[in-house]
């Protein structure tokens, strides 16, 4: 089955918002098997949606269309979905009775003329049901093409999608091929020393996908698979999987939606250890990212942001000696300060940071992205020199991912 | 000018990453008065792309393209650009310099065959230089439209967007209407109530409208106005911005494309004081947030991410009656934190929040949400309870959110 979206707005094609829905809907689809292949996004003019639906309704199977129906003029979807297709707009009484009664459950406006407006349906459609919010969807087959239309809000659309469109598409999808995909998230190796750690593993002849897709700093390994059955599937994506976990190694942290941070979480619930942090150029990044995690307070301890030298000396013992002979940003320094940050607080493990993040500050011997990274653990003390590359910004957040990606190495070893 | 934008890639297409170029195009060009008329999404399928670029090629006299240049397999849109235009695909030697002095520049691959790859552009192409990626963009007309290529990487990109392919199309659009636009930002009331505060002052059949863009937490109102001369466009312009201000008043923290980090640094600056944190809840957000702008060591002394209550009392001197009687979460704690922070480092501000972030440690006198901020400074200590909702993620943003704000406000005052 051939699907294409159709995002409309203003906002959207001006660039003021950017569009998620056509995303939801994709990765949606995806899971029941069924991919999109375009996704157009229009403004909110009136030739331009008619234009945009005649396009798509002769490529496509079914078109999801998303926006545009709202109270306000500048909703014209319905109004466009009449005429592209040679029907009428009529007061749909069902539409008019949700209206009102959303209106009233919403408190958010008084039934006036103008919503009735959310209740002109195109001749010949069957109503979409929002829960949620004041405007009907609506459905209707024109040229041998099932085109839906729902609201722009998200959190309305959704589950209008999940609820009607999504059972009315598959109900009508011919004999399914199975669609099964697996990821595996990595970080450490660029994109084409992975290309090449992977070569071969794909099967296209035999329905068996690799793909890459690049997120500064890390990147996601998807495998899928298209096949007549569910053996046949997992008889070819299980053993690709594998292939994969192998040549990537340590470089793999996760697989399928899990972040580095929830699995530097988890394996820190799993070893019961605890943590303290002594950051300098992250300035508290890394303790953020720890406490994005709920329940992070059972091996969290303290984050320090050390930014000036007496901070250093005051809250974690950074000798003076240390600050005068080597410099802030020293492999010296950054054991000194993780040492410093396991004893204050008694936490198992201590990790620090300290370099240029920039824009200034740098200088031949230690230039802009200069890191050192320190370890301080009850079995030993590990400090290693980074150089980064980038902005401010992207100094800061390989400085934050490496230190994440310690902690994550060290504990794989303990737990 | 009708301007297409097309993004090429099966993880944007299938949803697992959400397009921003689109967005970033679309707006830019906007500020120059130029709107994008359609935007299309396929994935990396040559079919597919050849499609997109011949039906867009129809309606368009420029299309935007990114991604799809990579150096790995599953990019192809150098490939499909060349046989949708009846082009060949040849090494261009400058390109293939520029992939092997930024491939040695970036460290991360070695010069393979595979990189030869990312030289191969269409005969009769005149190249796009990207100076912060290996990928050289191109660009040449096909039946009366011009077709611009570009990496997907969205900070490359934006630059090659700036660089080239604005100021080529800029001196190729007859003289146009005089498009300018001034955005305001704030933060503090809901979406219905700026509404209201700002009802009568847009005057579309003169030209000037206005628009309300939210992006949680903090909204932007854009003034836009068309008008046949600069003068004419200033003269609508300058009034509608004193209005918007005036009404507004103090939810405005900046104009354009200045953050309220940014804000608070630059009164930072000004006035010439220090700050120290004490965070519990948002975890080491704040400082993050502080540090992210360049020079923050100037006036950021540190920052204390206290989980435990023993850091709290070790490190702040929140003493043990304090955590007894009120508790952890409570204004009692929160202005102990502040002026434990000042005091400990010698700050001129000390600024602490606790709260409880969620999911869990909630309760019906203090439920999820509940956040404590306190401000010691010089000339007084104010502490304020506030309730946040939303999830965990939610609740740490207004946390960090409120807090650079109070910073704002008691520094406006002060500078």
């Amino acid at each position: 089955m051939r699907i294409s979206t159709l995002s409309i707005g203003d906002e959207l094609i001006c660039g003021q918002l950017t569009d998620t829905n056509a995303g939801t809907i994709a990765a949606r689809l995806l899971t029941e098997g069924l991919r999109v292949q375009r996704h157009l996004t229009v403004g909110d003019s009136e030739p331009d949606i008619i234009g945009a639906l005649s396009d798509l309704g002769r490529i496509s199977d079914a078109i999801i269309v998303t926006g545009g129906l709202g109270p306000t003029a500048d909703d014209l979807t319905s109004r466009a979905a009449a005429r592209a297709t040679g029907r009428r707009l009529v007061i749909h009484e069902e539409a008019r009775s949700h209206v009102r009664l959303m209106s009233g459950k919403l408190q958010s406006l008084i039934v006036c003329p103008l919503s009735d407006k959310q209740a002109m349906i195109p001749t010949k459609s069957v109503l979409i049901p929002n829960p949620n919010g004041t405007a009907c969807g609506f459905h209707f087959m024109h040229n041998g093409c099932f085109m839906f239309f729902m609201p722009g809000v998200p959190s309305e659309m959704v589950v209008m999608l999940r609820d009607t469109v999504i059972p009315f598409v598959m109900e009508r999808v011919p004999r399914k091929r199975i669609i099964r995909t697996f990821s595996i998230n990595l970080f450490g190796p660029c994109e084409a020393e992975v290309d090449e750690l992977l070569l071969g593993i794909a099967r296209v002849e035999q329905g068996l996908t690799l793909g890459i897709c690049v997120t500064f700093p890390w990147m996601k390994v998807t495998l899928r698979v298209e096949a007549d059955s569910e053996d046949a599937a997992a008889n070819l994506l299980a053993p690709a999987v594998l292939q994969v976990r192998e040549r990537l190694k340590e470089y793999c942290f996760s697989s399928g939606n899990i972040s580095m941070d929830e699995t530097v979480a988890e394996l820190f619930r799993n070893g019961c250890l605890t943590l303290s942090l002594a950051e300098s150029c992250s300035g508290g990044f890394i303790a953020k990212r720890i406490t994005d995690i709920p329940g992070s307070s059972q091996y969290f301890c303290e984050g320090l942001v050390t930014y000036s030298n007496e901070a250093k000396t005051r809250l974690l013992g950074v000798s003076g000696d240390v600050l005068n002979s080597s410099g802030a940003v020293s492999a010296e320094c950054a054991s000194a300060m993780a040492k410093g940050a396991r004893l204050a607080s008694g936490s198992d493990l201590g990790l620090a940071v300290t370099g240029i993040a920039g824009p200034d500050g740098g200088n031949d011997d230690k230039p802009v992205g200069t890191v050192f990274i320190s370890l301080a653990a009850p079995d030993g003390c590990w400090t290693k020199r980074f150089q980064f590359s980038g902005c401010r910004e992207e100094v800061r957040i390989m400085t934050a991912w490496t230190s994440l990606d310690w902690l994550r190495r060290y504990l794989l070893k303990k737990v």
